[in-house]
Parts: C-alpha cells; structure tokens; sequence
C-alpha cells in the first residue's frame, strides 16, 4: 500500500509498503481522509520532534524514523481483530491517535495522555493516516455514525479544543476571548460557541479574521491594530472582561492581551505550543488571580466532539480549505500551508487518490 | 495618640495625632502588636507604591500621604459603634485590613479582595496598626478568643498562606514543594502541614533553612545547590513529582524548579509579588498541564485562619523574632530586616512603648 513517511528534516517520501497485519484488540481501517496537522509542519520543517530519529526507537511503539505520517483522521473498518466485538465491519469511525503503554488507565476522567512516554499515532510509529490502511488498537477507535468521512478527518484538532474548553471550566452564557484565529483557534472558537458561550477573536490576519467571520464561531473579530482588544471586550462585557481566554498563537503580546482582557479570578487556557519560554505577566496573574492553565491533546474527549458535530452544532465542512491526493502531499500540502499558511484552515489528503 | 507615618520614600515618622473617633458600625481597638510587613519595607525603599501619593486621595478612604502604616496587628476593643451588637468591650481581635468600597458584596465565597481599587489599612488611609488605637469598620473585625496578642499579630500574614493553600486545592495527605523559607514561605508552610500535607520547602540561606527546620513546617529542607530539588521531590513521591507548588520568592529559577518538581496536571500557586515579567517555562506547563495560579491577600480566610491558631495546630510564637517599640521603628525594624533579612521571620511593634 502507498503511505507517506517521515524519513528526515525535509525528506517525506510517498512509497509503498507491506500492508499491516490484523492482532487481536484491534480493528483494521481504511483510511478515507487525513488532514494535515501543523505538528506534521513542524516535524518537515525543524524536525524530528516527536518522530523518534533512526536508531532511537520509542519505548513503546519500538519504532524510529522512517515512520508513516499522518493523525488526523477517519475511515472505515473493514476487518475485527479477536475479541473485538462492539464494532462492526463498514462502521466509520475516527482515531484517537495515542501510542500510550498498555498498563495506562484509559477510562473517562483519567489523565492518561499525560502519561511517561506518551506520542501519537502518525508521529511515533504505529502507522499513521496518510497511509492507505491502518490497525488500531480498539480502545482508540471512536464511531462517528453519520458524519461524512470528509468532515470528521477534522474530528482530532476538534478534539484538541474541545479539551481545552474542558480545561477551562468554562460554562454556557459565559465570555470568552480567543487569541489567534489559526485552525486550533478557529475550531476552539467552534466548540466555545456550540458549548453556548459568547466568543471574541482577536487576529491580525485579513484573511483568518475572514474565515474567523464567515464560519461565524465568533460573535465578534477584533484586529489589535484597530484598538485595545481587552479595552473592547471591557466595554462588551460592562467593564468586567472576559471570563475565559484562550492563548492559540503562542505569540506573546497575544499571552499579555488575555491577561488583561479577563476578568479578576479568570482563566486563561494556554492551547498553543511555545518553542521558547517567554515573559509573561506575573504581577497581573498574581494582582488579578488568574489561573493559567496548560492544555495538550485529549483526553475522553472524542464521544463529546463527535457528538458536536453529529448533532449538527459544529459544521466542520467550513474548515476544510483543501482537498489533495498522497502524491500531491508535499506539492499542494506542505508547501500550501507554509508559503500560504493565513489562507488555509485544514487540507485533508485522500490516500488513494 | 503616637503613630508611624508614612511621608514619602525613606520618610516614615512618628508623630502624635488626634485619635480616631468611634462612628457607627463601628469598633474601636486599642493595638495591642503590629508586624512589620514585607509589603512596609517595599514602601520606604521604592515607594509610594500601594499608599496614594500625596494630592492623590484614594477614591474609596479619600486619603494620601501622610498616611499610618501597619496593617499586620491585634488589639482589644475599646468601644463600640451604634448597630455593633455582635462583639463584646474588652474582647481581643484581629483586623482584616482591608479598604474596599461599601457596596461589595464581602460575604462567603465573594471574591472581594479583587474588587476595584481595593487597597489596605495601614496603607491606603484608615488609620494603621503602628498607632495606639485605630477605629474599624465592623465586617473587618475578626475576634480570636484565647489567642495571645503577640502571636495574634502574625494572623494576618498567615492568612495569605491560608488563602495560598485555598487556591491550590490541596487536600490532606498530598504532597507540596515550596519554593522559598521567607515569612510567607514559612507561614504558608506552616498551613500545608497543619491541614495535612507533606511539605518540602526549597531555600538557599542558610539562616531561613535553620528557620525552617526548627518551626517545623517543613518534612525536608532542599537547597538547591545541593541537588536538583525537582529529582529529590519525584525521588521521595515514587517519581510522580508533588501535587502542588508554592512559589514564594519571586526568583525565576525557582518557578522553572516548581514547574519541573509537580506532577503532570498538578497546580503551581504564586504567592510572590514580582517586580518584573519573568521567563515563564510554557512549554513545560503546556505538555504537563499545570495550573498557575495567582494569588493575592486573602477572602474570607480570616475564621479558618484564626481556627489553626486557636486549635493549636500552628504554634505563632516561633515566628516571632523580634519585638520593638514605637520609637525603634527604623532603627530596630525596618533596617534589621532591610539589613539582617535572612535572619528575621517576623518583628512585631508594641505601639505603646
């Protein structure tokens, strides 16, 4: 089977490889749709960062570069490995991508994707998305019912802010700010607003407050050249500020913002990935009481996303920005979300095409 | 009646005034001993910080320098204000000193302390604990039975810790770090172990880790330049890394220490104040999932707070390391702490002598 696969910085080859063997536990997928995940830019363009390099295998998935690419998305199940039996074969469904040992607690509430040695299908080993088939341990195999396949490729980063609106606490008929109008912001604003809150983007991009405005997850997009945001969201909020900010930029001035925006015993969820440590406002943290809190991955967060978006609150059709085949990856994948990076929410490949 | 005012920086002077007048809702304390707060020494090194400048009243006491300091003390009433039917003449207290506006809400659970413009007595206007008697407003004034007014004194300070221990959501039997043996190290200390806690205190001088081995605070004293405190912490919790954090130095490395030695999904409280924006270690409170958490003064911490002290639980007297008079403010306070720091937890002023 054709597969895309993670030899190096800058060296993902399209090749084909043995197809992967049915075990008992497990269920054998074909991959319908996999979107591309700015995890997988970073792995490209300064990687390796979770691949484990050649010669350094993970202590749990055993395997090191060249691993097959891709943890975004859905499929359908063609073969039941022994003892799986509350699946069916031709059922759609997505992955929780998560290479987490086998003696790690994974039921509802437990934090098992903080555990030693955690990574990610796609990344880690174990196969991946961008593949044309792939065997997944059952306990990470969720059903999406009626969902299009194309649609629910999107179901992971989905997830990815629906944890961190679990994070945050926050409640219906609260306010909340987003930072940074990129896809994980984007689709943290869609769950912040299908859970009921009332949501305020601050970007500076035309062309995400665009997409921040047309697929309507924010009841307002403030660009922070046109003014004070957190003065604005005081002013929309009788003085007080926002309830809940979320930090999805990982750009500083953007941490500060939020500090300022929320109101006294606030909480701000930081969603985005920092590649240094920078200055953050401690005096303000301190005299306003604010909690900030840390957000990775998922966990048990999967049956709430899908249901979003079966339920028809969250149309994730708006975010697919791009539709590719496996050969076209690098050419009209990659280099798109590098080179056009602000006009590209998610493009998802199909691996047979 | 003789008082310690605050003029300007390095300009504090003990003067007579006309004593405060009893009004309604009202009680008036004879002070007994007032601490010398970290908060007093920033004030005359870089001050006015917290206290209105002179020609700036404070919109909510309508004061400014000069203005009588202390803010950390205990006394006996004296007198009572019309509508005051809930405390007894001749009943020792403690002051809660705060100057919040009248229409906040400061009952239970209210989060008053964060209200708009709120500041202290002792600071902001309303008379101060370096001064013979004082006039309080009812809902401030806290009685503490038995307690003797020496100890009393430090029930403020201790309150913060209280109010630490509250935010962090530490429960009896787990594990905390806390990072810095200062007053408010110790005191917050003293409230970990006596709600329960194991406590590990982190602290590089060598007087205030003697300190805090004999008050007992502490299960283990770390200094850091004798190992890696975060490696000792997860070596002595079967390297899980302790539940909670507690950052009372205002020293970066010691919050990279914090944000290391807690366990994954564990809560950090800063309890410092910090004079700058620090370098905060993002990436690590991303991937762990950590809380931090502000914190600032105290709500409704008084009564629980004024409970460890009667109950016996926490033993004041061996926080106290100096006891002065009036007259000896500067020479015996302020300058020993600005110039033997290490050496003192808590100097407590006799109005009086």
């Amino acid at each position: 089977m054709r597969a895309a696969r993670f030899y190096d910085q800058k060296d993902i080859r399209i090749e084909d490889i043995d197809e992967p063997v049915l075990q008992p536990g497990t269920g054998a997928i074909d991959v319908a749709w996999c979107g591309i995940c700015g995890t997988d830019l970073h792995e490209y363009l300064e990687g390796p960062i979770f691949v484990p390099p050649a010669g350094h295998p993970h202590p749990i998935s055993g395997e090191s570069a060249p691993v097959t690419l891709g943890h975004e998305f859905s499929g359908t199940i063609t073969a039941l490995g022994e003892g799986v039996t509350d699946l069916e074969v031709g059922e759609n469904v997505v992955v929780e991508p998560y290479i987490i040992a086998d003696d790690v607690d994974t039921s509802q509430g437990q934090p098992y994707h903080l555990s030693k040695d955690m990574n990610f299908i796609g990344l880690g080993g174990r196969g991946g998305g961008l593949s044309e088939k792939i065997v997944v341990q059952r306990r990470w195999v969720h059903p999406i019912g009626e969902i299009p396949l194309d649609e629910a490729a999107l179901i992971e980063p989905l997830s990815v802010g629906h944890h961190a609106f679990v994070r945050s606490g926050a409640k219906a008929g609260q306010v909340a700010i987003v930072g940074g109008a990129g896809p994980i912001g984007l689709l943290t604003a869609a769950v912040l607003k299908a859970e009921g809150l009332t949501v305020y983007i601050s970007e500076l991009s035309e062309a995400r407050k665009a997409k921040a405005r047309e697929t309507g997850v924010a009841d307002q997009v403030f660009d922070p050249r046109e003014g004070d945001v957190a003065d604005k969201v005081r002013e929309l909020t009788g003085g007080r500020g926002a309830d809940v900010g979320f930090e999805c930029s990982s750009v500083p001035v953007v941490l500060d913002m939020l500090l300022d925006a929320v109101r006294p015993a606030g909480t701000i969820v930081n969603v985005s990935i920092w590649g240094h440590k920078p200055q953050v406002d401690m005096p303000k943290l301190v005299l306003k009481e604010i909690d900030l809190r840390g957000t990775i991955g998922y966990a048990s967060d999967h049956p709430d996303t899908i249901e979003l978006v079966r339920s028809g609150k969250i149309d994730l059709s708006k975010f697919i920005t791009g539709r590719i085949g496996l050969d076209e990856l690098i050419s009209q994948g990659f280099d798109q979300l590098i080179n056009n990076n602000e006009h590209h929410v998610k493009i998802i490949v199909d691996p047979r095409a």
